[in-house]
């Protein structure tokens, strides 16, 4: 089974030369983001990632984490992994610069995820969820908390988990039960079990931090009674040393269909009435507290997506060259031909290629604006920006997550019968990938949060603007042969996209269930049509730069054809997607539910 | 975990009323079809299936076949299991009278098929390989050949396997290097190694007749010099009992994704020297002989993935009554609502729904025009079925599984974080149905045969014929309000179908590569425009019945809003792929090949 190899000569493109990573690093706080940083960033994180962590992917598959008398344990190499990853400064990348952070923008910080991610996803979960942690620390937290677990949750130290979902209220968040007793010296006493919580225990590190949902005795019914706790697994001295465990345990663990090196705990706090928790923000405004973890959670997970993606691809157009089947129609060379000349298997190929580069680069822009909007020194470019992070949020997250299946699924199909084999390591990706559209908030959430909340923020000007941006890119293509057909489809595209949410914010006003109807296949198009203009933007960049007679020819080249290929075959059905969408809710709930199966 | 039912109510409505079963058992060799036999088998068959096979399900999973050192042992249960459906006459439905068989329409077969299928798909594979090689014997076998084996396997005392496959040569038959060697009485000594043998080896018959492709000394190079050769695990004796171990041994199983119930076996033939075959049929005519077989298991595969989809449809849509979160928006009832009531889950629920009822009825119209093509006492309408079966072949392949994987995969996305543990159910159905995209031809293989010989035979009089038939039938829907969306929208694929079906013909004249770049997605509109045809059959049955005062009002009105959600929400974006079909394959090629990846 070959090895992961981080793209890292892809990634450089997508950042500087289709995203404008520069606009970033011209920031005062970003100074230090030089295109020689990020270079190299980017060359250390690709050579740990193949190295180090992607050998590890199919041991933590094969014997994964397991729960002994005192805790979970990781499986073998991953502890190991885990202190060199921290060592090398990678839990620290985006990390606030007072704690020990090394102060990178997200974006950067977003393509070193998908490198971990791809090479190793379950390992990769346990930074991820660390990272939501502290982002919800700085946020919210006091300046004791931060002095208390910051610097060493940023070094790798510590890890941090997230406690949201029990056994009746996953997506229902406001339906949680565990308690927080205040016992009066200003700390809470925490009682309740929380479920499907990744690296709730393990051994990789000296202390878990736990971020926990609880409600106070009398808080009010529903998300406006929720607040959020630290539970460190052992309680912290005032000189930072650890103090006594916290009656913080995993009970036990879930047999999952793939990630099964990244223990997915039942976690019990309190079953011995005395674990310890700190209220982090303002009580009853836990649920605040915890989008703050989830939203770049949600990016994160769309990037893990587009990780499982690139895998997919590397081993899908490795097999593809290499095994020789039949003689190919139209083939060159005399003889059997390598399955990669046929036709069928071309079209796997080029879809797995064009989706993977369209997420990857949509997850690079909503990173993009969430640095420019959270540090631009320009109010209205914050808002702006912050307004496109909202919007494409969702977007990376179910976009990213669904390619990251449907890739899989054709990798899969291009290795033929030896898909099918366990072995040969496509199947543990197909398996480990199918996660991703359902945790962090199910791809219907994501579309619901889209269509429901996204749409009509600022009265609907984030949508607009962005298309009016992408529709004058479209109408400013180079007026050459080969964007023709590509300006044609991504006006379509535009068009279809404007038509349905002009339609659906018009079903605010008297049937959003028939706006929701169609919301997943609205996030669907929306996306297509972002990772239509991305692309395009990358092909006309790189038309430039060959007519410049820059000499990388066959790297530019590709970009072009990858880009006219997702307009030409991708792009014509999504934009069939319009009649369904606007065919509302009629039929939805026709059939009623007791005659439903 | 709920254990599958079987759709008996469905199925009856399918054959009866939308595919017209009548028309077969009209015909003299299969008067015993009647009404009450036919819902006596479904019955039956489907109690059987709930109450002995599903059980089994999760065991097959859970505790493979394993290798010991005599042999391949099934998993507990599997044994017993097929014993008693033996001796229920489940192996025996379409069998020839002559030897035992109950001489019931391949179309009656079929439906048991898709139970026994969903109740335990890696059961059902034992049964399915020793039809193909019944066939392959019926078809091409000397009396006196018939004589020792049909009987005993049409029985289920004695199994078949089908030996097909080589490391270097899977699609590719043809560079397959099994050798067949005469040795002067008749007989031959083969030897070589075939790999991916479901039910190769297994302890639940007593005998095993592999069917085995091998090359005889001096014969063509490719597929016209293949034979195919019968070759016992125990040799027969003239008395019919089991003589000598025959050299035919099971070396290793695969570890796989799914179906672990179902041994895969590499076979090793002749390692001793000792391996006797027995030519089936012509020297170097091993190809026909074993499309035979072969044509056969296409449309099993197919229904197998309709199988896994119906299983699918039951699960998801029993959690989605069961599970509260949330209050969905439009609901009629106060408080949390089951998450059935939210309009995306019943858009996941609903395209699931119709998908699997699409692609059971083009299965079983490809069951009835094999029926009819075999034994309709009229040449010109054999002929016809005959042309129609071949068409329909690889739809009911590529879509039926297609379904499969992607209906269990919006089941496991109803399931929520619940959907990817393991003990629910749902991942094994996901793990199971993948295989059937693959074998038995893959589904670009499906794609390649539709558009490089289907569409050409009797030139491309089938086609067009039952484009024609579909085009009356939709010119003729009721003139009602609720049948006119679905009457547009069937036309609409209708005339996408045949644009690209012109267009594809007249690349065959000069770019034949270009007709193969656009065929999987050119076979999907095909398979969704005949789905909407046959559920827009059914949908019109349903009215007709309503207005004449038929009492079963809630199954009657499921069947016309299923068409119409089917018409409204899968036909638009399938439709969209014509663009992307008559795009040709420009593109395809204009990365070099060394330059992807």
């Amino acid at each position: 089974m070959a090895e992961y190899i981080a793209p890292t000569r892809e990634m450089k493109f997508v950042l500087k030369d289709v995203i404008g990573i520069s606009e970033i690093s011209e920031l005062a706080r970003f100074q230090d983001a030089s295109d020689d940083i990020i270079d190299a960033v980017l060359e250390e994180a690709g050579k740990f990632c193949s190295e180090i962590l992607s050998p590890l992917n199919v041991v933590g598959d094969r014997q994964g984490a397991r729960l002994a008398d005192d805790g979970v344990k990781s499986s073998p190499g991953f502890k190991e992994a885990y202190a060199a990853y921290a060592e090398n400064g990678w839990t620290s990348v985006s990390g606030d610069v007072d704690y020990g952070g090394q102060g990178l923008p997200i974006i950067l910080a977003s393509a070193v995820y998908e490198f971990v991610d791809a090479a190793n996803m379950a390992f990769s979960l346990c930074s991820m969820l660390t990272t939501g942690a502290i982002e919800s620390i700085v946020a919210h937290g006091s300046e004791e908390q931060k002095n208390s677990y910051l610097e060493k949750m940023i070094s790798g130290q510590w890890s941090g988990s997230m406690n949201l979902t029990e056994s009746h209220a996953g997506t229902d968040v406001g339906a949680l039960r565990t308690k927080a007793e205040p016992v009066g010296d200003g700390t809470y006493r925490i009682s309740g079990q929380k479920i499907f919580i990744s690296w709730g225990d393990h051994d990789m590190t000296e202390n878990i931090i736990h971020l926990v949902l609880a409600r106070t005795p009398g808080s009010p019914a529903g998300t406006r009674g929720i607040s959020l706790f630290i539970v460190p697994k052992y309680l912290v001295n005032e000189d930072g040393s650890l103090g006594a465990y916290n009656d913080a345990k995993c009970v036990s663990l879930e047999h999952k269909l793939g990630i099964h090196g990244s223990p997915t705990c039942v976690m019990a706090f309190g079953d011995e009435g005395n674990c310890v928790g700190y209220m982090l923000g303002a009580e009853n405004k836990g649920m605040a507290a915890m989008f703050t973890m989830m939203n770049n959670a949600r990016l994160n997970v769309g990037i893990q997506g587009v990780a499982c993606a690139e895998r997919a691809w590397q081993m899908a157009v490795d097999y593809a060259k290499e095994r020789v089947q039949g003689v190919a129609i139209g083939a060159t060379k005399p003889g059997p031909s390598a399955i990669i000349e046929h036709a069928n298997v071309r079209r796997m190929l080029l879809t797995i290629k064009s989706t993977t580069e369209a997420a990857r680069a949509i997850t690079m822009l909503n990173a993009k604006a969430l640095d420019l909007g959270g540090h631009h020194p320009d109010a209205k470019t914050r808002e702006r920006y912050r307004g496109l992070a909202d919007l494409l949020t969702p977007l990376s997250k179910a976009y990213g997550s669904d390619m990251g299946v449907e890739n899989a699924s054709l990798a899969l199909q291009v290795h033929g019968g030896m898909g099918f084999i366990e072995e040969t390591g496509i199947a543990q990706v197909f398996r480990d990938s199918r996660i991703n559209p359902i945790y962090e908030g199910t791809n219907g959430i994501q579309a619901m949060d889209l269509v429901g909340r996204k749409l009509s923020m600022s009265g609907g000007a984030h949508w607009r603007d962005f298309l009016d941006e992408i529709s004058d890119f479209g109408k400013n293509l180079p007026d050459r042969d080969e964007f023709s057909g590509l300006g044609k489809n991504l006006a379509d595209a535009i068009a279809a996209t404007r038509e349905t949410a002009e339609w659906i914010l018009a079903c605010h006003m008297d049937n959003m269930r028939s706006a929701l109807a169609g919301s997943s296949p609205f996030l669907r198009l929306f996306s297509v049509t972002v990772g239509c203009y991305l692309l395009a933007k990358g092909a006309v960049v790189a038309r430039n730069r060959l007519d410049n007679g820059d000499q990388e020819t066959d790297f530019l080249e590709a970009k072009i054809i990858t880009a006219r290929f997702y307009a030409e075959q991708i792009v014509p059905p999504t934009i069939g997607l319009k009649a369904s969408i606007m065919a509302g809710d009629d039929l939805f709930f026709a059939i009623a539910t007791e005659n439903m199966g």
